[in-house]
């Protein structure tokens, strides 16, 4: 079914107030094999909202209104789609005696605005007789129209405990089934990935939906089957995936909830592998990234900060004869600051980065985004020379995905030299 | 005047991602004192561009687009506007160049996909001449429509430098003038921040709007008066600036573009003063926030993530007594990391942060969010226990930003004991 999704506030039209609802419902909806048309956000005015109602109507197999239902004199939503309607909004009393019940406190100037949350349009069917504020059921046109409080966790569960259960009964349980992934991928642009994949939407009459979401600097790819029975499901999926999967290749680092750093922390963990960084120009991100996943002190020991030349020689060991002659932004110097962090913490990697993160500081032989990254394990010290483009945060962020990417790469066996 | 913002994306419509760009317009938009009739948020879908967008034309002063700029098949949004607005989209070899030169490595196939970014619709006016995606004005009906990409970042910075400004010319003389100045404030919340500057938006005859922008851990304030001439405007704006400094205290930190670690650098550049930090749950993150400013090699002199007991100790002269009998998590093992990175680095100021981040790891004594932050000067060393609400990534950041905003009141000479 096709449904549009209309969230009432001024609170969110003046920007105070992030819409958070409507995307829970999209998300939801989508995931029960609806499409939304369109989501309005209007503000508590009477004329927008009977307008974007009205066109709803014409247009949507179903809608959810949200917002509006409470007490206060902005809270417009029943009395003007009962207008709107031709629906006079009506008196419950059995509604309001529950309210009362739950406000033994009330004066009689609090129960006169209670009131308020009594009044439903005519033919409103309530969704949570228990509820604080009612959500409830119109339907109009044969059409029909879910009316929840905007209050997000009042929201979420009749949208999830009554509407999606409703709307699937609606068409007579014909509903379709909907199979969704998302792989994340560092290393290939948007516009590479769609080359690779775009051809498989063609496949299947149209029943598959690929989605491209870049996060910076990674790309999220959705892959959505839509399907009228679940082993039929199933089988399109695992040919889909598959052929992604090959498409993508080494690039693909994880699905779903995975994130990089949680990723290099899984296969530092199952291999037992301790690590530790020396970070220049990322200035501690790596460091940030990999300790904002639970647990990564089973993996992390920690790190070095060596912003200066100074610190570089001082916890790093580094030579001052190589930082004078290379310079601090070099692979002679990146190679020792990864050997010296290993060696000095006794970790089974050591991570470093050197670089020229802007917008001062570049030269002609190192202009900014010149990043080297090296990677010390017992063996062999590697170096990884990068040139990134972008800005300060671009670069300091493609610094410390790209040095993750690295220890994912050399863990797993994989290509090292990818800048 | 009034405006409509139309966000255009099935990511969006699918609930895979939250629509933040069109709250954040809104808050400017209201700001700057326009009135936001509705948010449309719309999938890539050819017949729903256009028709919203002339539904739109129809009603609006003003209407803003986000998305669908990019150069994958979905991204359709220039084709679109052309036709619906009868303005066909032509090439401009002049911006094709442009993007050419950003991508040296691309292929044929690359290039082919490419070319998409410089087809607009006929009459485009480009906002960011050097941006990655043309952000572009049209002007139809005599009603400017403003094209900005969907990536937040690109589309805010747009939207502030070019929109806002274009949009207070747009009406000549004969605009209100609007005068508007944002006030970033720690340590406050939002209700709190309310109740001591909401009366001052019933000064003026409604001439004053007063928005709240949380953004964590951070309020942000927003001060706009309207008014009809420039000597009266100045006047009324000073007056009510007094006003809201006055009740925000030394919470307010800075205005504007300014970020907590752009006034910390400031202030130890105008001090001369250098900085070193030892970071143990926030795992880099402050020295991550500091180097995000560009120059602050010129303050900061590095630091040690001392995740482990044992960097502690070899990094940090931690006396591993000292870590038995407190704990790694307490105030004597702060204060002997902050004075262990001062006398390590010879900085003027040591700052060492230690805490359970959660979410496991806390017991009765010490639960999730305790956090001890010490700084360390050539006097004294004083430690400042916190306990912090939130998650993992909340209890970061709050250690990061608490951090940062003791730097600042130590080098003003303010108060230090805040948590």
């Amino acid at each position: 079914m096709i449904g549009e999704i209309i969230a009432i506030g001024s609170e969110l039209t003046s920007g105070r107030v992030l819409n958070t609802t409507s995307r829970f419902a999209a998300g939801l909806l989508f995931g029960a094999g609806h499409d939304i048309l369109s989501m309005a956000t209007i503000g508590d005015t009477p004329a927008e909202i009977s307008k974007t109602l009205l066109r709803a109507t014409k247009r949507a197999d179903f809608i959810i209104v949200t917002g509006g239902l409470g007490a206060t004199s902005d809270d417009l939503t029943s009395e003007v789609v009962g207008q709107a309607l031709g629906r006079p909004a009506v008196f419950h009393p059995e509604i309001f005696d529950k309210i009362k019940a739950r406000h033994v406190k009330a004066d009689d100037g609090d129960l006169k605005t209670l009131k308020k949350l009594a009044v439903l349009p005519t033919g409103a069917e309530i969704l949570n007789p228990e509820g604080k504020m009612a959500g409830y059921l119109l339907v109009h046109d044969s059409k029909p129209i879910f009316f929840l409080p905007g209050v997000p966790h009042e929201m979420q569960e009749l949208l999830a405990d009554k509407v999606i259960p409703r709307l699937a009964l609606w068409q007579g349980g014909e509903a379709n089934l909907v199979k969704q992934r998302v792989y994340k991928v560092f290393g290939l642009g948007e516009t590479e990935i769609n080359r690779r994949v775009a051809h498989l939407e063609r496949e299947e009459d149209g029943r598959v939906r690929i989605g491209y979401y870049p996060v910076f600097p990674e790309v999220h790819l959705s892959l959505a089957v839509i399907a009228g029975d679940r082993a039929n499901i199933e089988k399109i999926f695992q040919h889909l995936e598959d052929e992604v999967k090959t498409a993508l290749g080494d690039a693909l680092f994880g699905t779903d909830d995975d994130t990089m750093e949680s990723v290099v922390g899984e296969l530092l963990l199952s291999q037992k592998k301790m690590l530790a960084t020396a970070e220049s120009c990322s200035g501690g991100l790596i460091g940030y990234k990999i300790t904002a996943v639970s647990g990564s002190s089973n993996y992390f020991a920690g790190g070095v900060i060596a912003y200066s030349n100074d610190l570089k020689e001082k916890f790093l060991g580094v030579d001052s004869d190589l930082l004078a002659r290379h310079g601090a932004v070099s692979s002679a110097v990146a190679k020792a600051m990864a050997a010296g962090i290993r060696s000095k913490t006794a970790a089974d990697i050591g991570l470093a980065v050197t670089g020229i993160a802007g917008p001062t500081g570049g030269t002609l032989e190192k202009p900014v985004g010149t990043v080297f990254i090296a990677l010390s394990t017992p063996d062999e010290t590697i170096d990884i020379p990068c040139r990134f483009a972008g800005d300060r945060w671009q670069v300091q962020e493609l610094s410390a995905v790209t040095s993750l990417d690295l220890i994912r790469r050399l863990l797993l066996g994989l290509k090292l030299q990818i800048c």
